[in-house]
């Protein structure tokens, strides 16, 4: 399985640095170390990194991250929702976005603030009226994905920018894997709170499977290289708390932890 | 009143295309003319070239568009919603960013589509926890937007995202104009419908006004220089037809055209 991270050299850069920015740099984890290469589209070997040298970003710098709401039956229903008839999709803003190891803000506008492990799908070609079955070749690859979510304000507020849209609720990573070397339907999206499994589902679950997302979203919105799609939770979701710790895995893509502390 | 425009000499270039890409350019409009210029951020005169030869773009290229929805009182009566006590924030996604003069595309998809003229607020600053009274200190100016809208898909969905995220559906510009050349206050939003005047109303109307926008937003989300907020729209909505042209004026800010026509 081939690792590909994004880094920076400069310990003081923001997770939510784009690609434009200067200081950003992509490679192959392999250990301990780190082969640059350009970006997760051209493999070119350069220079060698040491891990604990470099400051991890989420593995993508997506144009927007689209997200699927309730596609787990049972996640619908331990909500008290029902089960959608199409892909209920919402964004979130790319000022969510954190690497593996940073910090979630538990804001001080919320009394409960949920995980929500995912797996998350990342483009690998503009995409626009996929159909169905071409799905594969417009996917790059997959990452995890912890969709936070601010379930007080998600239900008063009605749209769920707000709820799902803090800074720091889009946990990715640690890294991405190339979509060649992952057999999808055998994978399954497990969620951990302080080390105890909370959530753990196989993807051949969800209510609609990754074709069925990608031409429904690609039918309205044109899908960019790079841009991540999160594909909705498995039932478990619950409140984290500060000083809790989550853990998003998914056996053959990766593994993504975060912990949880009060917005100073 | 200085008129920043962004723009391609290629006229292929798509109107999503970010500042990252190599053929996007700035320059002052004057006239029939256009003096480059490196940003929005950095007046530096270049090289001139004449407005018919190079391809308008949106005058920004935004991480992210947050609109406020239901901010007019009457427009949210004449769709039959309470008066909102809070902004009601959503997304549009870069994706659906046009620019002056390119064609709006009526999604197969949808038999409602609305024009909704919106006075659009560019931030110059990156903006965390905004104090209300601080607002025009995060402003780098402002630009006409409209925040077109399927509003069948809209109310179909719940979630706004699709109704109001399709490629082409957020129309920009034609230009934008720095804040310390714009009395706000004294602002009036317009929409015109084949050359009928369909909305009116100055932005006092609104209710939520920029501070309590700046503030409320910048308290969940980061904003970024260069993104784009779309402060809602005055009543006199309703629906447009292929074929049909809408011009949002905002005196003092400037103007924005596109017509409408069927999804090929």
């Amino acid at each position: 399985m081939t690792k590909f991270v994004r880094f920076s050299l400069d310990r003081g850069i923001a997770p939510t640095a784009p690609d434009s920015h200067p200081g950003v740099r992509y490679g192959i984890l392999q250990g301990e170390m780190i082969q640059e290469t350009p970006s997760l589209f051209e493999y070119r070997p350069g220079t060698t990194h040491g891990l604990d040298a470099v400051r991890l970003l989420p593995p993508v710098s997506p144009s927007k991250i689209v997200c699927v709401g309730r596609n787990y039956a049972d996640h619908a229903k331990e909500l008290g929702n029902a089960v959608p008839t199409e892909p209920l999709i919402f964004l979130k803003p790319p000022s969510s976005l954190i690497a593996h190891g940073d910090k979630i803000l538990y804001p001080a506008l919320s009394s409960l603030v949920s995980y929500e492990a995912e797996l998350g799908v990342i483009i690998g070609r503009r995409a626009r009226n996929v159909r169905k079955q071409d799905w594969a070749d417009y996917v790059w690859g997959y990452t995890c994905v912890n969709d936070v979510t601010a379930r007080d304000l998600q239900k008063k507020d009605g749209q769920w920018t707000r709820g799902k849209g803090f800074d720091t609720f889009c946990p990715v990573g640690q890294w991405a894997v190339p979509g060649d070397a992952v057999a999808v339907s055998g994978l399954r999206v497990q969620g951990y709170l302080d080390g105890k499994l909370v959530q753990d589902a196989p993807v051949t679950d969800m209510i609609f499977d990754l074709g069925d997302i990608l031409a429904y979203v690609s039918q309205f919105m044109t899908l960019e290289p790079g841009d991540l799609i999160a594909t909705g939770t498995p039932p478990g979701v619950g409140p984290m708390l500060p000083g809790s710790s989550v853990r998003v895995v998914i056996d053959g893509v990766g593994a993504l932890e975060n912990s949880i502390t009060t917005e100073s």
